[in-house]
């Protein structure tokens, strides 16, 4: 029987070489499936990918309809756990990497591939999200890495490697950046970027605005949480993935959510990479402004403290892990305090909430005030601090008794 | 003998009512000295401040010089352990506090007081801070409170209490808000301020432009670090206290640094506060940035979970405390890998790390690239995927066995 | 109308002074009612509840049933949630407040009472956790707590105090240990126990034998959990509050369960206590033995992390918190995973794993034999060992790189 | 020019065969020389190592003299640093391998070897242990792991491949457990071990003797620690390495020390393990016990969380990482307030501590009573405990509000 692959095809000039590139090994009858997910990438990858398909010798293809669960089941549960990895990247490609394999899986299953393959080189964090969540969900199926089988490492080996088979491509040898797109952001890494001593070039940025070309008009946004999700924009309700869209058109001419880091990949070295997520750097200002209004002090720990390992995990591609779960459970124990209104001002670069509020509130305005009230008695305060630092005065107090023993 | 009391005198209403209310209980021959650390919070407060207090009814009066001692041994040790409380504050309150409260300690030893009184009122941090010091380094010492005792609890009343007793004063009965400066930061709290669903009012802020008045011109400053610390402003040297005054100058102009918070107070209470800390936000930036240059993934997490704890801690006022520092050691550890340059661009209200460099970096551009190279193979990849993914695998394929048993 | 306060009566000679105290600031028409909760502490205490109740003047009494809910909804999700606070103590007094305090506060709400009265020392953890928990369930209600406002401070004081007013009863002055039970454990402090340089005082312990003098032949049992509980021992299935007190009886005749620990109270010092959990010790161990079968590597630093806060929420009294919620949500999740047998041996004070079993094991036994395997292919090890490695190689490149640049 | 490998010569039938496989690839020429690092194993593996050398046709032999720096600058390091993995395991194995690899890098750095090579398997943690090493110390050299390169899988293979080269060889075919012994332990894997489900079994022990066959009187002994660390038994002092051995030689008679562990390899796997630790174990409870008498609660809390990360580093062989040096930075400053005196008493496999003291404690025993005193003033504990509980108070205050909104 003849092998039967199923194939995550970017439409990148890689994936052209994979298909004759599988065939070698494994035989010219041996039979590639197409997957393609739709996760808000936006048209160039997506449109007319069915006859792409049928011309490179795909026997079938499939592009699935992803941006609602993606939005729902994977953006939004990230927002409430940790979307933040080292300090600043929103987390956009990860998050993507569990849906894309998941669906990728199911439709191997349903077209009955005994191989899963995927365009990934072997340097980035891509190949491990994808493969582990291979593993969580289909251990049995061979798993198919060209980028680390091959020996071809540039643009311009892949390009000689079709000429030498006679096979047609639209592509050239001069790919500046390294990019992925979803509904909440877009990545961009290679060329220029990598040296971090060099200013992020100005041709990277594809969907937000320089900050010093954007409007002098700020714009304000007001949105609506229930559950630590938003909801509503200026108290009109969309769906997860409508919203997040709406404010990626929103906040982009602002030129809100650039980010420019270097940070640590999973197989262990470092990376510049450079992200726009408009819309989710609102959501995310507005989330912690939220906050603050809403979790008390240890509640909030927890939170600070879960996110951090919740990034990690999202990042690392372990979605479908027992550790990730628990952490959600976690989360959305906490979601349940976090509705409210939060007002977001978009300027010049920045998303900065500038209004809270909250149905009922553990902020109580009045509690605060200088003026008397009946929850809080001032006179308490004197004996919270005497046994609030007990400890110091009972090592204070045994240091000076040490010291007049030393001196007597 | 009569009793010998050292103020901490901060100039304002209050302290001028402390003086004769403390002589009513403990008498009039009560002596009273007036204790006053200069860390950076301007004139106002300072100039003249032995005249006040001669007409006052002080016995004696000291203004320390710390502002050098504040920048060296508080404000850098924050920021290499943790200058970020609630994920915005910048600590310019809380890191005083310890300084000025051994100051007042020792002054209080020296002129052989036997009290310590300080004006905070008690709803706030500051007298947990103030008086956690005391614990730590005075537990002989008595601690008088007036605010927590008397029965006055407005402007208003102090200024009856005043006149009722001839004593002239030039306060008026409305202060709008209440603030806190020093070389790091200044902070605005209490009136139109405390409702979170007001936007901040324009009036409050002082050091910092309005980011839609900042020039339309962005300036880049390029920070030279030396263990963790700055130690020069384009490539010129400056002592800790000038750099960040420097920066202040700066940075201010362009709308950096302004935070609009409902924070967490050590009291169990929520508050909303604005503060500016211009020169200490592109300072802040900066660090980030060359953590993610030079600290490999294990040391940034370390990093980021101490600092969270490391920031309640100052936050709390335990700065003489062991674990404040176990954590300083570790901190310490850490920041000898923290050398380098960066770039802050200063525009519109932000600050942005736009280049970075280390003399011998972690980060290496060529391991990162798509070609080849000695240090990296790409083939190990799939070794490190299939151990990382293990415990996935394993779990899928007991799984599967359960499955197939139940079903058998 | 007459005051109506609900007293939380332990049948101590402390609460027989409660009653006439509480008359003389409110008034003889104040009326006491008494609660009691049985969480398993023995007769002692409950045994002529309501008659003595009677003949202390009370208008009303309630002894409640809670081993059951006590055992189900306290205990065991304090097991899987984080049961060891410092080390050591299994939280056996932390976890009871809560269920008496949400007790105490039902029962005054259905007598119409006004305020909550307990007779807690003021130096203790106990007056922490209850009106923690009464802030959370009835802020509205006034709590009293005659130890922290009348000036006796010992027993004879106490005694002197009803002799003065001819109120009759039977305690003695000297009561040489404080003591707390449940079906859970028995805590001792006070008297010779506070010095913790001397050897726990043999007439301390209660319900276990001194190892020394237990039986020379070991017991083996097994312990069978569902979702992190225990279900079944010797696969005879019980439910949870007979299971505990199954085990006590099996444990403590072998000296299980006996802990000597100086703790930090919440309120800023130490103690020293002696606790006896001679059941609870026995699960504890086997349900770390389980954890260790069933979680992946992953889950179970996130198990031990949140189990560290968790246990300190539980010594805090902060059950009815957020916080608790969220990371017993967590907890939850995690013990889905936690089924399966183990056998623990007892002897001579110990209690020790010595077998243990699941349905579907993430550990294989085969994958970890020397012989071949489909799972886990030796030559991954390589690749997966220089990504593991790769931030220490490329330091070190850098440190060659640079040492070499300094000679040159 | 001929290869030079430095091989890490553990002695067993393993290394015997590595001599002969190595030459095969690098030709006869190849010359091998043999490092040993003495960590306290024992003699078997150590007498007649450089005969041994020169008959298995090594060129040159090490055996180095390790035991005191192994004591001093590793084991105790790890105690005060984070010395339990998973709970249970005292880190033998792992903490040695840092210093083997160390000294073997030494080795060939001296004898100008151009390759590492150590004979570790492929499934287990020692060879991520060792090659983290190398590649931190030596990311220059070579490393060969046979193990992982040959096809042989079991000692039936290797001893045939000594047969078809007439290499003489006194191992025989079966070999029951995998052992590695150093000064403060010996672990047993493999065979009957590996399956959870049975008893350790009993011929697998060496050091300990079985608790039920050790003597039915107690012993007790006094450590006396500085700066954390143990340096004398019953007063005597003792360099680290003697005062190890002798604890080993006292407590293991009482079958102290005994561990049985499903522990997480550090490749994914799990695996069942039984380690003996007589003399360490007695090291660790008396310093847990040191512990809760002089650190107070926020040091104690740093210290178990750091702990934790230390073990995880340690077991995965980071030591020479940046990590592992700031939570070792952190670790000696907590150490400086470890000091004292604790009995521990050695029982029937128990190791106990029963009495524990310091020159100047932060727990006081006045402190703790019932009468009255200075430091702690009961009255203080109402204001504590309103605060504390403040949050619960307004949460709750706000949702009665909110039903009662909600009514109206």
């Amino acid at each position: 029987m003849p092998r039967r692959i199923a194939l995550a095809y970017s439409g990148g000039l890689d994936t052209s070489a994979i298909i004759p590139w599988l065939k070698a090994p494994y035989g010219q009858d041996t039979e590639i499936i197409e997957f393609c997910g739709n996760v808000g990438q936006g048209d160039e990858e997506l449109v007319g990918r069915e006859d792409k398909a049928a011309n490179s010798g795909a026997v079938d293809c499939r592009v699935a309809a992803l941006r609602e669960t993606f939005a729902r089941d994977y953006v939004f549960p990230t927002l409430i756990g940790g979307p933040t990895y080292e300090r600043r990247y929103l987390l956009g490609t990860s998050m993507a990497r569990p849906i894309l394999a998941k669906a990728h899986v199911e439709y191997a299953r349903e077209v009955g591939a005994d191989s899963l393959c995927h365009g990934c080189t072997g340097k980035g964090n891509d190949q491990v999200r994808f493969e582990t969540t291979f593993a969580a969900l289909a251990p049995d199926l061979e798993v198919i890495a060209p980028w680390r089988t091959w020996s071809m490492r540039s643009r311009e080996e892949l390009l000689q490697y079709l000429a030498d088979r006679n096979i047609a491509t639209t592509a050239r040898a001069t790919k500046i950046y390294s990019r992925d797109a979803n509904l909440w952001h877009i990545s961009h890494e290679g060329g220029a970027i990598e040296d971090p001593w060099a200013e992020p070039p100005a041709d990277a940025w594809m969907t937000t605005t320089d900050p010093r070309e954007a409007p002098s008009e700020h714009d304000d946004v007001t949105l609506t949480f229930e559950r630590g999700r938003p909801v509503a924009v200026n108290h009109a309700p969309m769906a997860p993935h409508d919203l997040i869209e709406h404010l990626n058109a929103v906040a982009g001419p602002h030129g809100v959510g650039r980010v420019d880091i270097v940070e640590n990949r999973v197989v262990g070295m470092k990376s510049r990479g450079l992200y726009e997520t408009p819309g989710g750097t609102v959501i995310v200002e507005a989330l912690l402004a939220l906050e603050e209004l809403c979790l008390d002090r240890d509640t909030m720990r927890l939170r600070e403290t879960l996110a951090l390992r919740f990034a990690d995990l999202v990042y690392e591609g372990k979605w479908f892990c027992p550790v990730r779960e628990a952490i959600s459970a976690a989360a959305e124990s906490i979601a349940t305090k976090l509705e409210g209104d939060v007002v977001v001002r978009l300027y010049k670069g920045s998303a900065t909430a500038i209004q809270r509020k909250r149905p009922h509130s553990l902020y109580a305005e009045d509690y605060s005030t200088f003026g008397e009230d009946e929850v809080y008695d001032q006179s308490h305060a004197e004996g919270f601090i005497r046994l609030f630092s007990l400890p110091s005065r009972i090592a204070a107090h045994n240091a000076a008794a040490a010291a007049q023993k030393a001196n007597s």
